[in-house]
């Protein structure tokens, strides 16, 4: 007999949000030698995380603290806000699932651009909810006027904005949010991702109250701490959104060993940001080598670029021709955005291999 | 402007499933000398796997394979099954949440024993199923015969049994399971949660065919492999099950170094073998010191003993005496099990420790 599950699970189609670097190594049957395909951090972890993570193996036979007091208690201090404004979660993805479960009811509405976090749109449709999307911009912008306006005529309830934006790096200043936030309807929030804040200028992000209930905006230790191995995100909302999370969220779900990572990340400032100086070297080597091969980019604020290969049907071929190089690229899946190939900023070393092979490969492209 | 959640979530109420011993250390403002409250093992993790988690910080930066393929195939390969019958989550609470997602639908039924595992009870709410609960036998074993006629009664989606069961310790052996599974209704999924099967004799364990779409087993890492603080559960079923999972579960949720380590234990059973000895003698240990004491204690194939302290307000009085002398332990919420104080096997040390606070706390009860 078939098992039975429920009416919206029976209907989702079998679908995966991101195929691994280890599943494309698997079927071509070597290993990648530069992994910059998934945007994560070329610089590692600081040595001073390691050294928690090393004496913490004493304690991982022990569960983790389910109400995360401590690393709440330390990103609380580090933006003056209290502790009931955080949540954290298996990453900013663990978040992006709770919040489309407290929010979207089936067949109501969400607003994203095309093209942006295939994730949040994976939770959407998980959860039955109508994905409804508005094209980027020109410049590759997310065009924030087009997804207010969307927002209010579909009575959405979610508003999905990365700022810096994945796939496409760029960047919209704290006026342009705070507009869209002051433009969407009342009852609709605002879901601005911010995994790459830390590569954008400080000074130019959102300056948003942690009280508004309109919104939520998310951050994590994946990127430029360099522990995306370990899963953790945290989400800075109103105290009553937080409240409805702790309603609902897998309570034991972000382990020991991640909560004292990330806390210790706080402790080493000084790290990420020689990651986000070493990462704002790789951009600029990554545009004068574009400029030199006659490609455009986007410009980008995150820590990766997207090389313009002027046809959907090239990219795909320059993802091939740099994996048969040992070289793991991805490419956006939505036009007009997947006549990139975006790439990770690598170490100096490994920008110099993918150099080298990007040249070979356009040769022969 | 308040913000809008679901009706769903809005109606459920602020509610934790466990209050850990970190919120209990803030409250009393001192650290726990003895934590054996939380069945956590007392024996820590193999020195092999702390060496391949040490190795593995240098990949720490890394996502982890969403399809969790390295670890299911050694799975399988242990199992003498497909990597296809295997569902990888955060600790057996992520998959019992995926359970209860993919299978039950707002307002249908789900039986469980009463006083059983509330984590379980906290997913069914969290998705608007209903509970149905059933007693224990005088024997504190779970009534499977009750249970299963609940469960045709109610036409429940899911079955929970845990077995062996927490937090009471008894076991039903295969038979009872085998026949149980025959008996319940064709389109219910038998949920049994193994997290404590290390500690049962293996030949006893329910023997069951991997392929049953009626049945789900869940077992853990956080337990004999002694991995709580890296949470990685896994789920054995039929592959038309597995799949479901796979269309809403979180992909990056169990990171690389949960990952990684888990994989490491299953190199090392003879260190999980040698825990699952020390805990015999420990279970011994308390068996005999509540004889010398004049206490029962329930029959147990876990890693911890339940102490019957004769009444609810003397349990509850005991737990609060062994908080102050610095020992961290737990009892069951629900009558009748809330006579009973449940602790965990602790090292030698951590036992004779117990016996003597326990000792000297019931004189003053």
């Amino acid at each position: 007999m078939a098992p039975r599950f429920t009416p919206l699970v029976s209907q989702l189609p079998a679908t995966t949000p991101f195929v691994g670097p280890e599943a494309l190594e698997r079927r071509r049957g070597a290993p990648f030698h530069i992994r910059i395909g998934a945007n994560e951090s070329a610089f590692g972890a600081s040595p001073e995380v390691r050294a928690v993570l090393t004496a913490e193996l004493d304690r991982v036979s022990w569960y983790c603290d389910p109400e995360h007091f401590e690393l709440r208690e330390a990103l609380a201090r580090g933006y003056g806000i209290g502790r009931e404004n955080l949540v954290i979660g298996e990453g900013i993805d663990g978040i992006l699932g709770l919040v489309v479960r407290a929010c979207v009811a089936p067949g109501e509405a969400v607003v994203t651009s095309a093209g942006a976090y295939p994730t949040f749109n994976y939770h959407v449709s998980g959860y039955g909810g109508r994905l409804v999307f508005v094209p980027y911009d020109a410049g590759y912008r997310n065009d924030i006027e087009a997804l207010v306006a969307a927002a209010r005529a579909e009575r959405a309830r979610l508003l999905y904005l990365a700022n810096p934006d994945n796939p496409t790096g760029t960047f919209l200043p704290a006026d342009a949010v705070a507009h869209a936030l002051a433009e969407m309807p009342q009852d609709c929030l605002l879901v601005l991702d911010e995994a790459y804040a830390e590569f954008a200028p400080a000074g130019e992000l959102a300056r948003l109250d942690a009280a508004d209930t309109r919104l939520i905006r998310l951050r994590t230790f994946s990127k430029a701490h360099g522990l995306a191995g370990l899963r953790v995100g945290y989400g800075i909302a109103a105290p009553e959104t937080v409240a409805a999370f702790d309603k609902i969220r897998l309570h034991f779900g972000v382990g020991r060993l991640s909560q004292v990572a990330a806390r210790a990340a706080l402790e080493d400032l000084d790290f990420a940001a020689g990651v986000v100086r070493e990462v704002a070297a790789g951009r600029d080597d990554y545009v004068t080598l574009a400029g030199h091969l006659g490609r455009a980019t986007i410009p980008s604020l995150t820590n990766f670029v997207a090389f313009d290969l002027d046809s959907a049907e090239r990219s795909q071929r320059m993802v091939g021709l740099l994996e048969v190089r040992g070289i793991f690229v991805r490419r956006p899946g939505v036009p007009p955005l997947d006549r990139f190939v975006r790439v990770t900023v690598g170490t100096p070393d490994q920008r110099a291999r993918f150099a080298e092979a990007f040249t070979d490969a356009l040769a022969t492209l």
